[in-house]
């Protein structure tokens, strides 16, 4: 089956939107295809602005997530894998869903006893 | 803010249509506003099956949850709120989401302390 989380991504995109809140993406920038300024990366970890005028031509795909936008002033392509998205949530009070990290990529993490206490969060 | 539920229902559901699968959704039939075959209703929940051929004119609405479908040959109209879903899952693997009671209606329900332990659990 393949990942749910562009399905959950896009949703809590609407659903942040919809109550005029500004969706942020926490993007683990160590994982590979991961294309955003080195310089604002923190402890490994970008947080992304996606709201629409701050994320243009934003794309939600079920592989990557693309837009263009600005930082200091500077025009940037930015474009990673979905699952290098940790969370979303929406920047005035912190509510979104937080990924688990064992659905990064299966094929390229260790085969591990699945463990009953990895699940979705939901950021209050 | 909105309740998340009705977006991550439709996520879900794309989902497992997605991956060519049976999207089921179990109902808590006790909560006000449900309108299903008593029938088949089982310790006061039921599961239906949500796929296209199964229910007609389905509407995955931000309150109400409605379609049309035939129980044992006969036609029945489905209706009910969105915090009455339980869980949404494919037939196939059993994979979805149980969604948290506490979120149900809280202006119904006595205010309790915030529970961590509280969150959307990924059936897999």
């Amino acid at each position: 089956m393949t990942s749910n989380r562009p399905y959950l991504l896009r949703a809590l995109y609407d659903w942040i939107l919809a109550n005029n809140m500004t969706p942020y993406l926490l993007v683990d920038a160590t994982v590979k295809g991961v294309n955003v300024p080195t310089r604002y990366v923190k402890g490994g970890k970008i947080v992304l602005n996606v709201v629409p005028s701050a994320a243009h031509n934003l794309e939600l795909g079920n592989e990557k997530v693309s837009f263009n936008a600005r930082f200091n002033g500077k025009q940037y392509q930015i474009i990673f894998p979905v699952k290098a998205v940790t969370a979303i949530y929406a920047r005035e009070n912190g509510k979104g869903l937080i990924f688990p990290d064992d659905d990064h990529d299966s094929e390229s993490h260790q085969k591990t006893e699945p463990n009953p206490k990895q699940h979705l969060k939901v950021i209050k």
